[in-house]
């Protein structure tokens, strides 16, 4: 059992720990000036990553381990250039039944039954009784829906996490939800079961394991046309499904990117697909300023000031209630 | 008193109506093949525009009507290419006394004095003290409070009518408060601040009499700069107003139209500068919508179909209920 | 039977015609000056169309007449601002058993028995059998057949005529089987497949009868992503069909149109894929010069000097050999 | 008294030298192979910086002394891979009493009441006594006209150095004068009054103490409104401005980056606007030649060769007269 | 000898005039309503065009005369419509001797040969012998020298008159000798010999004779690469010119457009081809701001409102001098 | 004589070899934690390059050797991080008889004489006898000609090694001659000539000795200009040359790069420049494609995976044979 995590480096400065990691990275160096080799790795768990250096006795853990594998170490904390490092000076490789996955990816901090709760109670309340088989249809899916409770909704950016999927869903619902009255255009439950169906491509496009990755399939298709090509053949097993609401769900699906250079092949041309696609533009902006608030508060700054530039938003951003500070 | 509108022509089909309008096209064409002249008018007033012909006997009204006047005429209503003209026996131009100038510019159909205290309600409700004095001190500014009960929101595209910017504004703080809790980051005063601010620089950017037009200032400074004009004059007045609020009031303004093309100098970096945007680009387009479809539906079409291309939007659009059907 | 074509009415200029037309844009316009109406029609065959005027007796072809309808005229050919134009003394519904569809609508100049047995022949010598099968699964499927050797591959550009889907297919496969023997990473069987099944999603994005026009599952889905989901379906029908192909050959689909911005939702990324994606669009741009320099050569013009400039291109053409003249 | 400068380094190899410096980085970094650890920092004056290392008794120095600080150092200066350095021996914390901040912050080389003497001597010659007042306004305002005479105009491209803004101000000036005879339409006191004010909102935009950064305000508004608003409450100071006026400097401002891409919310819309802007334009992009012209004779290339790829201006550069060589 | 031109209709309202004209458009038209058909023409000369009818009478005009004829006409002026038209009562195609071309295209309004003598003046004046050598080569030349006396400088836009180019080039050579001496990195020489020489491919790009248009080289190869290689070709002529200075004339030529998109294979890499580069932008917006004015000033506007949308420049206009009204 | 290649060290590791190589990087270093100076280099020859160190006694080596020479080496081949090295014992300047620069910069896999034979095997086969002694004119001239077989196609990417131009213009020439007959507007032959001499601009465009590199003219002219003018020149010495086949030719290297914004100053407008232009684009995308292959092939990757994002075609690729996998 896992008992030390990274982010708790800082409690531990200067004292020994034994603790289990995944192996992030793993290279052979050598001494400057000479004086033979050592092993520099980064090591990781759903907490963050840590530097690591080997400087003896590592022929065994060489021999054995490698990037991706788990291991057992002992080794000093200590701190190098502001950032806490690990000298080891015992490395093996783990046994499967010593680690627990979980402890090494980063996870979803809201209970996941109670999202699918949350989300399953959404469509039991839906009146249309057609798009109601259809969102069970793919939630009561054994495999769909238990990969759904579990994936990430992206490799890196926002909600890159296990159980981001469901987490990015709920909220959008939510938001959803909430904005279908001003609208009297909108068919609320053909919104709704838009933005549960809009990123269920994401379940194959995207790998989990040990890390996040995408599939084979996720980059010569995608997850718009994966999540097309699902609805296409789970309506084939719904008996008389309207022919006009499969074509409008489809339409959410192809267009939520919202436009062509983000890799939708159509545009929102009704108002439940605008409606979703400049919702699910918003939630996605709002988590990635969320993240950059967090990191800047982890690191330990006030907030008072802009952040760094954000690449993905190609801007930096200021954090209001720090900003204006305890009322 | 006008009790005859253009959009009731259908009912007048071949009768002969006596009514007042504005002229909005005047011009004197030779009748082809020979045989002299004749007058060739628009006439218009807040439901629509007609197509008027006058073939005799126009000599006085040609020496005293033009562009811009309010004319008392008479005439027969008739059909043409499936449109209603009217042919004009008789032409005068009306006295200020016959004329409401509110019967001949297009209106809210919402009732601008409940407008008005809704909006001020939600603002009565703030918790920021200086946040309320600020948006106060531009609704009871007699000049500005006044412009901002009859402004258009637009010259041509969304919500061209007298009250359309209450209108608008209204919608979007609507929409902004019942967004707003789905996002810790943000202050919901600020941002219904920001709703209610961050069009105010077009009460003098348009202008408006018997037709909307722009302000020399408005196309040399444009309403976004001139709405943080007229924040900084109005923050001189307040005593110890807090530079913070300041800043983050102008930002929003700034920002609100979220991209340099779109005449920004800034891109929204705060969140509610963020969810600002966002939702003033929503309904600004969810409105292009309801007016495409209201359209449609004029023209007597089912809507079944997809709409001819919106220039504005850069596609066609569905009508989903239409589409759908009655349940 | 029809025996008079648009075509051909410079050899019946001043003379009096019998023939059968699809009336393409009609209307009631008021005699200038007064004096009542007349009928303004564009008369249309397969050849092309001819603006026609009915200025006597038109009261019962107007009650049973209108838009898209076919007619029995009878009327006087005659020239006018340098185009034909027919004044017609007589007009009425034609009956069913009178008119030939194919008589009113542009199709291909090749005859479709000999372009399908060419197509078939090429799938026939695929060393794959996988993809043998595949390809022979859409074209055996009567219905998906039938529509392929119907269709026509646009509304407007390219091939905007009935067989034009077949024919642009057949010549993009000639160029295909041609240029993969230069390129050793080319499966040729899989580039050629690529070409039969890349627009198959035509046949349900566009309808034909008596014009051209885009279906509603046309304008909200696109036939790229039509084109997938049948694969999809029609890969379920097949047993043990490879995954991996399935793959590629949705990718070939997704990604030929090359771009985002043109509506791929994938880049092509494998040789095959980048391959179609580069012929098919010369193959578009070729058929695009052809009927530019056509164009100009039935306007009697030499082709010694550039043509106007071609929108679709942004730019104008020059005939090269029309250019150089006879050799 | 600061007596050594990076800039004379190469004066100084192998000797040992003391002087005053400003920290610009500041780390501790362990010994490669083990044995400790060492400091490695930056060095900094007006005229450049310097990699130093010390790898003895630095605790002291450690403690005391961080980035920003001013220090008093002794050491020797080397040539390491073409570039010098210098390794510590000593250093301490440098009294307040000690340095001379205007050592450690690059300025103009020009003499800046000389050119704030040239600026007021083209304002006092305005024909135009309402400009006349406006710009005085500003240039006599002493908390304003103070902190132009010492602003950079940038934080890191062109012109930034103190000094730098009243410097490219200068310039401007002079080729707008020399200019505005060639363009009868354009008003050349308008056009000066432009080019002093353009950049007004950098004194509070930008920050310089012991180096150049952005202020909050200057981040979430920008220098352009920032000069907008300055210019709007400057005018309510003067009695009868005329509005014309206000509104035609007010838009030179909002214009003068000339594309919305650049954060200008407006174009230039009038002649003085579309020259000032150009102008701006043009003095910035010879001035950055100009820098890298320079930067490659100080790295003692002869120029006879296009320099690297230069970031800002997307191409290399050629220096005409270095390559032509002497006459 | 044409005494009557368009510019002076409105002193003959009402009047019959006999004049010469170039035919602009010619149709024959049927009247509206039967009763034959009848001229509809466009007649211009170098002042402007004006709309023309000839009733009666033309089968003989109709015979012998068409576009692009001069003819002699009598008819009477009247006004249609806010515009000024003619009705014909006789035309008859006119001799060689009796018309004088210049009297039907435009011209600059300057004295050609001192605009030439003021050219020729300025390279006198070089110091580099090797490119005033170069320049002479090219005006001496009696070919290119007699056509850029003539040339236009461009079929529509800014300076599309004859001795437009000539026009052009002088006020960018003065504008550009102005701005030289504030840059000490440019070669005035240099700059003024691509000022000279920059357009020079307009003299084959372009055709002049009763109308303006392209030459098929010109659209093929365009003035930039025609221009480049007149330059070769002349150069070759010339003993040992300087290879430097061909490379850094021939890039000014290449690069002069400012950027790919506007035609220009290379970016301007040097301080003449950049400074060449932003002035001849300059001087193309000032002349088109210029022509605005004037076209507004011509149809008796005030110039104290902004113009109508330039399309052009992709803004409105405001004309400041008109706007500030006599001082 | 080289008896070992950078591409043989796995056949060596461990040993001592003596070999000659050209340096691409040398650099004197200081050796970390004190203790005197080291020499950092890269060794390079045609198959590759590598890191190489050397600790000792390199006094003379470093006074003698630099960048760009050849030297003679005796050191210790060893891995480090996965990537081979050398420690150098010995290391002298090589004298030019020792080396044959063929064998250290990379050069065509194909026998140029072969290709050279091929190529004007196509031309004597024209039967337009213009186009056939143009081309000839440029191959029989002794220094093109000579060029032409030597120079790379590029400086980075594809075709970047000795013969690249050769090769890359053969592998076009032959898909432009299996391209042609599908295009009945092409004419072959000049088709051909234009795939022969687009690029012959790179001849001066690059340099090529012991790496490659951009001339002084390729940076200012670029290779397309460079083309022109030596098509202009190379035409002047062909009497009687059609002027009409001048104009094509030119237009084809103007056009070839397809777009403005890859520096063709002209569109593509007639068939052949089309086609040229497209197959081009083709054979430079495919050969991109063709290296990343073989790049993963040679670090011992399957093939199976997609590769890493390729920056030059904005995408990552998947070589679809090795994912099939053997048959």
């Amino acid at each position: 059992m896992k008992d030390f995590f990274v982010a708790d480096a800082a409690k531990f400065d200067g004292e020994t720990i034994t603790s289990f990691f995944a192996i992030s990275s793993f290279s052979v160096r050598e001494k400057k000036g000479g004086g033979g080799q050592y092993l520099a790795l980064v090591l990781s768990d759903k907490t963050g990553s840590l530097e690591a250096r080997m400087w003896e006795e590592f022929a065994s853990a060489m021999e054995t381990c490698g990037e991706g594998c788990f291991v057992k170490v002992q080794g000093q904390i200590s701190k190098y250039q502001n950032r806490f490092q690990i000298t080891l000076a015992r490395m093996r490789l783990a046994a499967d039944a010593e680690v627990d996955v979980s402890d090494f990816v980063p996870a979803t901090k809201y209970d996941v039954s109670e999202m699918w709760s949350e989300l399953r109670g959404y469509v039991d309340g839906f009146s249309n009784e057609d798009l109601k088989r259809l969102v069970f249809a793919f939630l009561d899916d054994e495999q769909i829906g238990g990969a759904y409770r579990e994936a990430p909704a992206a490799k890196m950016l926002h909600h890159a996490w296990l159980g981001g999927l469901l987490e990015h869903v709920l909220f959008l619902v939510r938001i959803c939800r909430a904005a279908a009255p001003f609208y009297p255009e909108v068919d609320a439950d053909l919104l709704v079961t838009g933005a549960i169906l809009h990123d269920i491509g994401k379940v194959k496009e995207l790998t989990w394991g040990t890390s996040f990755s995408y599939s084979l399939e996720g980059q010569l298709i995608g997850h718009i046309s994966i999540a097309q090509g699902m609805l296409r053949e789970k309506v084939k097993t719904l008996p008389d499904f309207p022919e006009k609401l499969r074509i409008l769900v489809e339409h959410m699906i192809l267009s939520h990117h919202g436009k062509y250079e983000f890799g939708s092949p159509k545009l929102p041309m009704t108002p439940e697909a605008l409606l979703l696609s400049a919702l699910d533009d918003l939630e996605a902006k709002m988590q990635a300023m969320r993240n950059e608030f967090g990191r800047d508060a982890a690191a330990g700054k006030s907030g008072a000031e802009v952040t760094e530039w954000v690449r993905s938003m190609e801007r930096p951003l200021l954090n209001t209630k720090a900003y204006l500070g305890p009322e």
